[in-house]
């Protein structure tokens, strides 16, 4: 299946000037979304990973079923606020202005194999944030996937020591 | 494996005076989110489903495993906002205050079968107004799916017409 033809381009989303792209309609095509999901579990499924941490809130629709194929846990990154326990945080730089990530201290135990994922990279900020909370808790990033991948921002440059991938490329 | 004690109380958030079921520590344990995804799959496998109809965000993570073992496709139900393309809304009443949900209108075709999934019932607001917006799509509820329910709160009420059913009670 083309699984890129499943995504549209949304024009001045979220801010005008911005090609969004919406991967909604390649969700809601149950082939599509069951090929997707195969196709970053086929990239996984030898590291060994004891946990999934995905990125709100568009990754956890991927990072869930990965989670569940893989027999590892799920842990969310979420935005401040969102988590109920006792977190750590990251910040980081957007084009205007900052954003905040969030994890539950006791989300993970030091020394597991996580794979870090969401559903599109762009400028690779959040990803990045994501694997330095995963670090601070002394587990180890052994991988980095993404359905999409928007290669004019150049994301995956900050990523190079991760084993990261994407499926679709534009 | 006992899921129930798998969730821990946060008291008084997201504010003072509530007892947050809190489902994280479930998601993270490999086993405990492979036995509740699996739970909840064996209560639907038989209902030929087309569409999982997830509400954000926490719903994402038990509806899209569902959806990939299903072989259904995946449709979240977002805050305003949100979801980039054209969209229907549904306003409903909280304790204080209102509440509003969005679809996009080409999300479900009509005639298709539809299972509602959330993590949590408690009054049943939010899963009503996903409800509604299906229907206003021409499509049909044949379930509504939560992991966890608060009979107290007398959610449940809400939902007697839509083969709505729960995972774990308190």
């Amino acid at each position: 299946m083309d699984l890129a033809a499943c995504i549209r381009d949304i024009p001045d989303f979220p801010k005008k000037g911005i090609l969004f792209k919406d991967l909604t309609t390649l969700f809601q095509n149950p082939g599509a979304f069951h090929e997707a999901v195969d196709a970053m579990y086929a990239r996984v499924k030898g590291l060994q990973i004891d946990t999934i941490v995905a990125i709100e809130s568009r990754g956890f629709i991927l990072g869930a079923p990965l989670a569940y194929q893989l027999n590892a846990g799920f842990v969310p990154v979420r935005k401040p606020g969102k988590l109920p326990g006792a977190t750590i945080r990251v910040e980081y730089d957007l084009e205007y202005g900052t954003n905040i990530l969030e994890i539950h201290t006791d989300a993970i135990q030091a020394g597991e194999r996580v794979l870090v994922v969401d559903d599109l990279l762009a400028t690779g900020g959040s990803a990045k944030a994501a694997i330095e909370l995963v670090e601070r808790l002394n587990a180890k990033v052994v991988g980095v996937a993404f359905l999409v991948e928007l290669l004019a921002l150049r994301g995956m440059s900050k990523l190079g020591d991760y084993n990261a991938f994407s499926i679709i490329q534009y």
